[in-house]
């Protein structure tokens, strides 16, 4: 890649933005409420002034059901419902609730892989660990992505942020995010599921907010300087060690390790202290990154901690592609999708 | 009441330590199944032995089906099931499990109110607050509770804690540990509910076994000096601000109130902010102490915080009664309550 060269990408006409897509995480849940009738506010002003919008933004609660019980789910986990298997494959009478959501969420936002989708789709989520806030995309080359994680590093230097990949092809991605042409879930903790923090609440809407002034910037033409991102990618899970009989738990995480997501553990350091006391220590050869250091939610995947390899991404200036360029992408598609054919 | 004066108190001679009364606050659950497998080991060894153990301790868990779903409860609270209505009115056919299980627990440890019931009750509950550990109580004059608080307050220094007194009468009160002839909620936070945290476990496994001691030493006749405890009385309730029309919360526990639980709050200090971001503030007239502090299973109670009144009590000495006083008092009580006939 050379590094003058300014990559030049379609224009972002629609965005999404997701809350509840897990119904206990309130803070995506409160802020897409609130981004609802705030925008209904603008929308009645709007009118009057007959102004016109630079991008369209699509707010959506992701799993209604699920958040009006402040649960999870109902049935099944929402944010793997969003296969292509899933969403494409036979669907019964039976079929549980968030089987039948994800293909309403894909008629709306996808659907998935098409020329419909949504641009972007940026999915609120909460953490119980100690995370910050993170992006989670399946991609560590998705410029766009990589782009915004930048500007609100930039823009929110007082929260730890950090880019999470997750090596998954698209056809076999399967989080709500997946749906766009870009996406990324906007992970931010330490929050308790069913609990709202203000100091979560707020990080998240200037998150939101952030993310989306930069879409309108790319929009408008601004050129962003290429430059450097260190990117974790999971590499793999580690389970809580588990009574042979009952599977129960065994024991929590070491205190050492509590709240210490995206400090580097190496061999031999602390990761579990029984329920009688006793220390476990990390008998892996390679030291490595951890985070989703005891999530809730996780405890019932069989994940206490996910650890990554960091690495540093390099990645290059951007801007909006002229309307000239992008009909001529459009014709070279259009050939390329014939001779296809 | 006289400096000097030792109060005489029957034996503690039967225990309960009960756990996942809530199935989602883990660390009892947690510390139950460990306190079962250590009892089960100690009982093998002391069949060898043949010694007698000083006390009974029975450990249980209080609700077993939540706790297999990690829920608070199945169909109701179970933890406001030990009314003296609740336990003794009609029961239907489609009654809640919840009030079902609560009369199995009451014939375990109870009955409620009867000679028969259990000499102690030590229920464990987690909570979201940043509350430290609180023994919750409905008398603020029940000795042996604040007696095993102020041991507790000694033998671990390093953890904030408190005393807080509900004031209920024993017939309204409503909670587990109201079945024993004496009882208090082991409250230990902040940990989010269906997570487990060392610290968390550690400090109620401590909690514990500081209280079974102290039950010993009183058993074997030590005389434990009177002195002064601090005591948090429950004042009132403060719910969310709400939509009007859906009922949903429209803002957060203000930043500058979360997490300091048992720091005053005066008239006028922030007590919400909104989603929008706006500062709402404390219009009480009387400064009073905040506790359960964005409590997760409080929103659905309409509980955003509590306010305490903070009150020293000065507790006398106490000892066990010897086996003479104690056939003497149950005489005089055989005397008076054929007299109330």
């Amino acid at each position: 890649m050379e590094v003058d060269k300014v990559v030049c990408l379609p224009r972002l006409s629609r965005v999404a933005v997701c809350g509840g897509t897990h119904g206990n995480e309130l803070s995506g849940v409160y802020l897409v409420r609130e981004l609802l009738k705030e925008e209904k506010k603008v929308r009645e002003k709007k009118e009057e002034d007959e102004q016109e919008q630079p991008v369209s933004v699509l707010m959506v609660l992701g799993n209604p059901w699920a958040t009006q019980q402040c649960r999870r789910f109902v049935n099944t986990d929402l944010n793997r419902c969003f296969t292509h298997a899933a969403l494409n494959g036979p669907l019964s009478d039976m079929a549980p609730y968030e089987m039948i959501r994800s293909r309403e969420l894909n008629a709306i936002l996808g659907p998935k892989g098409s020329p419909e989708a949504v641009d972007l789709v940026c999915d609120l989520h909460n953490t119980t660990a100690n995370m910050g806030l993170c992006l989670i995309a399946y991609s560590d080359c998705d410029w766009i992505c990589l782009h915004i994680f930048r500007h609100l590093q930039r823009k929110m230097p007082d929260i730890p942020m950090r880019y999470i990949h997750f090596d998954v092809s698209k056809k076999e991605s399967y989080s709500l995010d997946s749906v766009g042409k870009h996406g990324f879930a906007m992970e931010i903790g330490p929050q308790p599921h069913g609990v709202v923090r203000s100091n979560i609440y707020t990080a998240m809407k200037s998150g939101v907010q952030h993310t989306l002034d930069w879409v309108r910037f790319f929009n408008s033409g601004t050129i962003f300087e290429g430059g450097f991102v260190d990117v974790f990618t999971m590499v793999k899970h580690i389970d809580y060690p588990r009574d042979s009989e009952t599977r129960n738990i065994a024991a929590a995480i070491h205190p050492q390790l509590q709240d210490r997501d995206f400090c580097l553990l190496r061999p031999e350091d602390p990761l579990f202290q029984t329920f009688s006391g006793e220390t476990l220590r990390y008998k892996g050869k390679e030291p490595l990154y951890p985070f989703f250091i005891n999530e809730c939610a996780y405890y019932e995947k069989g994940i206490a901690v996910s650890l990554a390899r960091k690495r540093r991404v390099m990645i290059p200036a951007v801007r909006v592609q002229t309307e000239q360029e992008q009909e001529q992408q459009a014709n070279e598609q259009g050939f390329a999708s014939e001779e296809e054919e």
